[in-house]
């Protein structure tokens, strides 16, 4: 089922984390169980091989070479939705591309950012001769990942909206008529210099359509970030683009059913969720919120996580008592797509880069609205009312006691 | 890892949808792959094996007994949770009850409801000598889910609040010092006559606690219960019993994560699901939307699902163009437990009647309160002016357009 288009390619990073040294939660599984016993697993784990199957898709050989020689996981799949009589399918190709950082952490900021820029080039390449519409790199990409630190140095890596990242990645949404939302450190020049968590979503010609700011912001392990910016005051965007209405869901927000739930009232159809996560911490919830949200809300979700383990001139503590280390864990990559209709694809290497690409056809969404109702069995105004109240200090929770609470068992 | 206690039991039903004739996906995994791989599989699936391991349960020899005497499966596991110094831990071991039906529905049906009762009684008498402290049937567990068929003889089932199902179950709780959570066709004698679908909380001194309704009403697939009830008026209560904080999210209600969420609001530390769901339509959601609502509201959550195949007297469309037929589909059980960290356990037969016994010390819900911080970092009042603008008619959804939208690709 997956397309292992560079099944020989060289491993970046050895397995540290690993017990048994495989690739994805997917290969390991197709590698060990006979052909039914997979088909029957992958039924009910990702709800495929129910009628309709997953395709794989066939990429031109620019891409594969690419793959083949800069050593990323390249994977391509597309889900199905039904025909319909008034509307012709609305089928959007999307990538996502998962990357390790390039150099060391003590290299000159500068040229860790090139560095970067240099190592994206070939995968966003891949992307635009694969012929990808909309096209999502990790959360701020263009650096290591340093919020474990609380070291302030790293803010210098911030970049206003229009800033280099972004010119970096207008060329190449102008040369492959590709929308591009790349998650960046932001410096907010007109607003005192702050820092902020931010998304730039750059139109297919190359403009810059606008920006949304992480909702949500984690106090949790090693993700120091509320050190270095606060909840962001974008609302939930929804940005219409010439390949259907997009948002974004940035990391943390994903753990917030709330966020996802005001994109879809908004009136998203692919929210992506853009991310960098541990292994330790949240890989079991990986597989699972996105896929609720995917359900629930009835649009497609889009995952993308960092890879690799980056480290740090200097040691930090993790509040958990345990000796100071320099390194966040092990990013897991993993990024993946889940469909309106419970779905998912396949996951992207645990280890290497990748570039993850599919096909989806938006009607599925509201297709599955129409089957499911969700929308409409949702009683808002009961869940307006509640959070109305909620949200007032003198809120009373509805508690019925038992009365014969503090009687002794008979 | 499970507790085949009864791994010689007679099979109640062939697995007539299955392909590969196995009893759940955990047995199906961890039959087929190498320990080590089985191992990695369960981390990622289940959050298990991430340093605290799901440990199984001793049950008394009588427990085992009656599980193999009358053919149930029986599965007994412990979540942990950290020491604390201020509080004590506070374990609850809730029972779980998964069923088929025990006559054709064409019998009378008082014959129906009472051999239920009589099917019923060994697993609950094992609930009990296993020393169970909240005991939970799947929905309507007191009648065929005759709601397929738009019938409105089955209304006959219903109930009030303390019919005989109540009565019936009322000894079991006084004989056992058990809450019993029982989920009833109810017949809302002081309004009207109407009907509801309803959950009745019964104290562990066989007092009756209270009720709750089911919030939202699916009309997709067979599932035609619009026609029988409307949408609950009991809000979303949390029933505050000798064991602890507990709520009831009946069956369709766990599509919607807002009704999860209040419950969470209200200070639910265990929310059940009782439910009755079928293959083709939702068997890829079952492991999704339960622990995602675990993750999200810190909180545990015992989902169960009827077993079996249900035949009906007269044929009926399912809406689909294909011929009429006369059952509901496969009823999967799978009745499993999500906690706050993630993790779940294994979920019981897809075929068979079971018991699941699962031991929670309810101190780790307000530890992942305190470690991942979701219910500050929610940001209501943020969410309460959504919800309060978008169920306005004249909503307008906040959307960035892009201003090229119209112009041609360069």
């Amino acid at each position: 089922m997956e397309n292992r288009q560079n099944g020989e390619a060289k491993k970046e990073e050895e397995p540290k984390d690993s017990i048994c040294g495989y690739d994805s939660l997917h290969l390991l599984l197709k590698d060990n169980l006979n052909p039914h016993h997979f088909q029957e697993v992958s039924r009910l784990l990702t709800g495929l091989n129910c009628g309709k199957a997953i395709e794989t898709i066939a990429l031109p050989e620019s891409a594969t070479a690419l793959s083949v020689e800069h050593g990323f996981d390249l994977q391509a799949f597309s889900f199905s939705a039904d025909k319909e009589q008034l509307r012709e399918p609305r089928v959007v190709r999307v990538g996502l591309i998962q990357n390790s950082t390039a150099l060391p952490t003590t290299a000159h900021f500068a040229d860790q950012k090139k560095a970067i820029f240099e190592k994206l080039k070939p995968i966003i390449e891949a992307s635009g001769s694969s012929g990808v519409n909309i096209l999502c790199l990790q959360e701020a990409w263009m650096m290591p990942f340093a919020f474990c630190t609380r070291e302030k140095r790293w803010c210098e890596f911030a970049e206003p909206v229009d800033g280099e990242s972004t010119k970096f990645l207008q060329s190449f949404a102008l040369k492959y008529n590709m929308v591009i939302i790349s998650s960046i450190l932001e410096r907010d020049i007109n607003h005192g210099e702050v820092i902020w968590n931010t998304s730039v979503v750059i139109g297919n010609h190359g403009n810059i359509i606008g920006k949304h700011r992480k909702n949500h912001i984690p106090r949790v392990g090693d993700f120091n970030e509320s050190t270095y910016y606060m909840e962001g005051n974008t609302g939930h965007p929804v940005f219409e683009t010439v390949y259907g209405k997009i948002a974004i869901n940035i990391c943390y927000g994903r753990h917030h059913p709330l966020n996802w739930l005001a994109f879809g009232l908004n009136g998203a159809e692919i929210v992506f969720n853009p991310s960098a996560t541990v292994g330790e911490l949240s890989e079991p919830m990986w597989p699972i919120e996105a896929r609720n949200a995917a359900i629930a809300n009835s649009y497609f979700v889009a995952s993308i996580n960092r890879v690799g383990t980056e480290t740090f001139p200097n040691a930090f503590t993790s509040g958990d008592g345990k000796p100071a280390h320099a390194d966040f864990g092990h990013f897991y990559g993993s990024s993946y797509v889940s469909a309106p209709d419970a779905s998912c694809t396949p996951s992207l290497s645990r280890y290497r880069d990748g570039l993850l690409i599919t096909d989806m056809d938006l009607n599925l969404c509201r297709q599955f609205k129409d089957k499911w109702g969700f929308r409409m069995t949702s009683r808002y105004e009961l869940y307006a009312d509640t959070l109305g109240r909620y949200v007032k200090p003198e809120f009373e929770p509805q508690v019925i006691i038992d009365p014969l609470l503090h009687r002794k068992a008979s």
